[in-house]
């Protein structure tokens, strides 16, 4: 019998008083810079208690004994006690309260809170609040759909269908309060040769997506095979007149082809100097 | 003259070769240790060259010269240069990479990448493409709209209208790549007494939400004021029913009522046993 394939995998614990979000978003920049594929995550949510680190310092202490190496602890436990009984474990430990707050409190001359769930207030303030709105409203003017409200938009995103509009859209209102609508550009804008009638008052809040027609035709390909929709004659003069449009209207823009959702968002906000709510 | 209001507050730079998005979820992390009322915060993502790296040094040092006090300055750059450039400002430097990434290296035996844009890969990444699909599939299957994909659903949140099923599926998806469908617990199922028809079949997916009535007034009345729906009267009469049904058909939930998005979102994938592919 031949080893799994995991048998060479170092084992990442992820683990948090809260959500673990921080710590895993932490873990995943912090690896990045290694081969990934040679790590095996398991993540430990919401210890807040000294059973559940008695239990998290058990479950490390098993995978060093399975597998003979040192698992790597990525964790942001606030209370002092939890942390020191999670670390009694065999691990690497890396944590960013133990490691930063230290410095912090020396910096501005006060001492933290040092009390469990202080971030799960989130769940009542205004920014919290204001993300949720940002989310309803971004769906509710999803492709077009809604115009009544467009003038309490943060910023409209434009482009022709399946350029990426919709998951930025998301992600502006889900990561940083922002009243993102989105509007798509469709043959007969183009036809027509002007903006979509209810855009053409908001110029100043418009941004372009644009994207490679070779990719576009292999996004539509896979939501309508063989379609004229998704051909590559078509997603070309498509792509070809939104971007004439956009430079015509003195729309900025860019090119989604090769960024990840978070670099399309960071980058309009960045563009349209936005600051973000949340 | 009075001071205005910000005199008081300490700058934090966010400052990246990326989005910048980790730096920023590190040092809402660790900030959230302190009165966060008393900082005031500047984005400088996309720090990938030295000039880039001086302008950021120069703003940083305008901010110390304004204030007369160090700026917070949490960062992840990835290339010792342009971090070495950076530094030569006045503040106090919090750098994920520059502090963990070689204990790192020591406890695998192996050099880190240390190179710029390394993360960008995710892009063209099975796992991004995950993320992609499950946005659509958590759009397409928002609020019961389609039935013809749910048994492709991770998970499918039920619950009554306005608990909070949507951002959560959508949350879902975006962070983890999780297939979460949502459908609404509605009137018309609690007179009949069962489930909707087409969910009895996937009994194993359902995760409940709930909500507090006088919670669930607040949030309905803000979208219809005055109106039936939003009266305290039937909240508490189709909270009570769903909960009961869910009971009834060992369904397991939580309440949102006190939770964010990101706690619902982690408790439900621990309780499904999920591990999500983002």
């Amino acid at each position: 019998m031949t080893q799994p394939d995991t048998a060479a995998k170092r084992t990442v614990f992820i683990v948090s008083d809260g959500t673990g979000i921080t710590a895993e978003t932490f873990a995943n920049s912090v690896l990045s810079q290694f081969d990934m594929a040679s790590f095996r995550h398991i993540r430990m949510p919401f210890i807040d208690s000294l059973e559940k680190a008695a239990a998290a310092a058990a479950r490390i202490d098993r995978a060093y004994d399975d597998e003979g190496m040192r698992p790597i602890v990525f964790s942001t436990l606030v209370n002092p006690r939890i942390h020191a009984r999670v670390r009694q474990a065999h691990g690497l430990f890396l944590d960013l309260f133990a490691t930063f707050v230290a410095p912090l409190e020396e910096e501005l001359g006060v001492k933290s809170n040092h009390s469990i769930g202080r971030t799960h207030s989130v769940a009542d303030s205004r920014q919290y609040h204001n993300r949720i709105e940002a989310i309803n409203f971004s769906l509710a003017h999803d492709d077009g759909q809604l115009h009544s409200g467009l003038s309490q938009a943060d910023v409209i995103l434009v482009g022709v269908s399946r350029c990426g509009k919709t998951p930025t859209s998301l992600y502006l209102a889900m990561q940083y309060g922002v009243k993102a609508a989105n509007y798509p550009l469709i043959p007969e804008d183009f036809e027509r040769d002007s903006l979509p009638g209810s855009l053409a008052q908001y110029r100043d809040k418009l941004f372009g997506l644009t994207i490679q027609p070779e990719r576009l035709a292999e996004v539509r390909n896979e939501r309508r095979p063989d379609s004229k929709y998704a051909s590559l004659e078509q997603c070309r003069y498509e792509v070809a007149e939104a971007q004439r449009m956009m430079r015509r209207e003195g729309i900025r823009w860019l090119s989604t082809t090769t960024k990840s959702i978070e670099e399309i968002a960071t980058t309009i906000l960045q563009e349209l100097r936005l600051t973000g709510m949340a």
